[in-house]
């Protein structure tokens, strides 16, 4: 279905070209508005792309707007007379009109709240109180409540009486006078039950829920945690003020896993697509990180200039540096990024830390020995033997071959111990991932290597 | 809700030592699913747990199991009669068993299959007969199909017959006589339709399914980008077969991420969480990647070793190989991660290679050049004039510098191509990653620098 978009766009220019405007529409009316979204997002022309969107019927505008990029939803704002933007905003669903209002520049947002009908915009303005990042944020007020004295047929009655404009009537929420959550009803129950049995009957009552001011990372996890399509969000009374939909939590869950990731890489996260960010944005994400590095990189520089004796005295020596070092990060690297992973599936929490470090420390002992093992028989056979190299020394292999071992342990408990640390603290454990583990496992390495060749070269 | 079951252990299993089992099975009930199995593994006692399970009322006791780490469901079908067994068989989803039936060893799964009946039994190798990973191994065939010709009332009572045992009937299924998908009908539409309607009327058309074959990671990703919670699969005449719903989808999406992540990580990924993987999985999954890349990097190392003679005239120069490795490192880390992750969210495709490689030759130049001249400030004023080092000369800090920008532009550059050429070559982009871009950059980064440093230097 995907890729039906495509090969679309030639034809849609051709037809708005030859002002086919019923065929466009014939054409538009059989997609679905993510691909329509999509499609117009290709095109990125500010006038055809308002002429197109006013072909769609009135629901499915609302939803391919929705799909759209800011960029392109804020240049079909502008293009929009007060009434058209009211039909849009009459439309939408109250979480989707926040995000909006979220996104939107302030001139934006005034001719929005100014065509939303006072009940919405008051629903807006509720949710938008709560901070970002947070379930309230998230979620939308537009749900079904019961009563636990009503009837099946009663709530179906409500149901088909107020269900048409909320985002989902598949779980409706069984409340008392005080709003105070009892328990949930899905349709599927209410179906299969008979008319007259009351709702408090045949609700569930475990229900899980969030508070408001929950971390939306945290809120999203229950999701698949206990295999929810919506989340209820409660007051710290239990009062009931919103749900959050699966759909929703898809998206935060997406957008974290990506900042995590560009974290891990050495990066501040954007919110933006890669190729929607400029030049500049992205090097303001990229050149602290590189040179707060950077800096710490010149004290592995020192620690080589402090051996500098000791490197004339055995030239050969430095030829294993860069080996040394990446061995070092590398395995420092797995540690981390298995344990940072580990943290925010929560596999692993601060209790298991020994546990952890135990593993690791037996893991890289064995790696640790396999490595030098591969690494002393290639310094002999094809260095010493094949190269001819008289200065690679069973000595100088033996050097290289312990420093090995004790870097990669040092490496896998510097790996796994510091993102458990960041956790415990209150630092996002990401940040102690590939790039600074190495950075701090290349100067361990470096000391590591000096010390023993001073030590057991009598350098 | 999750914080309850942690302080439950001792409570519950105080009852267990006075077997007060109506007062145990009484707090179980209350609970929901996810959290029974956590309690039941934070127990982990092989004659507890098979106790504790048999006090779960039937249907709670098949959604627990399902819940389970596969150790404890072995553990548990181990102890069980075969006619709790088929107790438990008979409640499972078809896709659970077929979970179930994928996890377990082979004397297990013939127990499983003898106690399913021969409907289940048919289903579950329906299903295992598709590949592994495809959306064919991750639908279930439980859904409710209604035909065009039906009238709501005629679909509301299908739905009230065979409902009960189907795993979503949030959305039903519109097909003709031959099995082929027409349209969907939600169950919304249902309840707020006229019971005289035709189905045909109300039914959606536009479709959004997927093949049997298609990758898992194709088919969940359409969940995010269609706000689906439930995604038909079809076969290649587009007769219906299965649906997959979104609880299925979102743990396959946390497997496909966490893989990734390991990849990037340098590991082979595995599908257990960390804390349950052994010693010697951790290291297979780890070892042969250490070993590649220290392979790699032994030819760094011969990069140093063949401009030994200009090394020892300029021995200043390798304090800063750290910094030069470090640098390079990091940014060739910072484009391919990024470029990655926009790969595996579809937002960046092979047809944009040339605007992504134009941005981060930009990136690179401005990150390069602001790195040079803080290297050179710092250059000049800590090392030479702080630290009185005389080799320090501008036109060593020069070398220093444009080594710097050059190894930037080529790291971003080796950075963003190579996830970008795996992936047009059919290879996951993930290897294309932190330790594989090092490695090059590494040895990238010394060539310019000795190069450079004779031509400029005259060594």
């Amino acid at each position: 279905m995907a890729e039906r978009t495509i090969s679309l766009d030639q034809t849609v220019l051709a037809l708005v070209e030859q002002k086919k405007y019923a065929t466009l529409r014939d054409i538009l009316v059989t997609m679905i508005p993510a691909d329509i979204a999509a499609l117009f997002e290709e095109m990125d022309d500010e006038h055809t792309l308002p002429l197109l969107f006013r072909l769609l019927p009135k629901d499915m505008a609302a939803e391919t707007f929705v799909e759209m990029e800011p960029d392109f939803q804020e240049l079909l704002i502008r293009g929009f007379s007060d009434s058209e933007l009211k039909e849009v905003v009459d439309e939408l669903y109250v979480d989707d009109a926040v995000d909006l209002v979220e996104e939107m520049p302030a001139n934006v947002v005034r001719r929005i709240l100014k065509q939303a009908d006072p009940e919405t915009r008051k629903l807006i303005n509720n949710i938008l109180q709560y901070p970002d990042d947070c379930a309230g944020s998230l979620m939308t007020t537009e749900f079904v409540d019961l009563l636990p004295t009503m009837t099946v047929a009663d709530a179906v009655k409500r149901i088909k009486r107020t269900g048409t404009d909320k985002e989902t009537i598949n779980i409706c929420y069984v409340i008392d006078d005080g709003r105070h959550l009892l328990g949930t009803v899905s349709i599927r129950t209410l179906i299969l039950a008979e008319d007259d049995e009351p709702v408090s009957d045949i609700m569930a009552e475990n229900v899980v829920s969030v508070g408001t001011l929950t971390d939306q990372e945290d809120a999203t996890a229950l999701f698949s945690k206990y295999d929810l399509t919506v989340l209820p969000v409660v007051d710290n009374e239990n009062r009931l003020v919103g749900i959050i939909t699966v759909d929703d939590a898809l998206d935060v869950l997406e957008t974290e896993t990506t900042e995590d990731i560009e974290i891990m890489g050495g990066m501040t996260p954007t919110d933006k697509p890669y190729l929607k960010t400029s030049v500049w944005e992205t090097f303001k994400a990229r050149f602290p990180w590189l040179l707060l590095l950077m800096i710490s990189a010149t004290f592995t520089g020192q620690i080589i200039a402090s051996f500098e004796n000791a490197l004339a005295a055995a030239a050969v020596l430095t030829a294993y540096i860069p080996m040394l070092m990446d061995t070092g990060g590398n395995s420092g690297s797995q540690a981390s990024v298995t344990v940072i992973r580990g943290i925010s599936l929560n596999d692993i929490e601060f209790k298991d830390y020994f546990k952890v470090l135990w593993k690791e420390i037996r893991v890289a002992v064995i790696c640790g020995a396999a490595l030098a093992a591969a690494n002393f028989v290639k310094l002999m056979l094809v260095d010493r033997m094949l190269f001819h190299n008289p200065d690679v020394t069973v000595t100088v292999a033996a050097v290289i071959c312990i420093t090995l071992v004790c870097t990669v342990l040092c490496a896998k408990v510097v790996g796994c111990s510091l993102p458990m640390l960041a956790e415990k603290l209150g630092f996002d454990p990401a940040v102690m991932s590939s790039p600074f583990i190495t950075t701090i496992v290349d100067a361990l390495s470096l000391l590591i290597y000096f010390r023993f060749a001073v030590a057991i070269l009598k350098l």
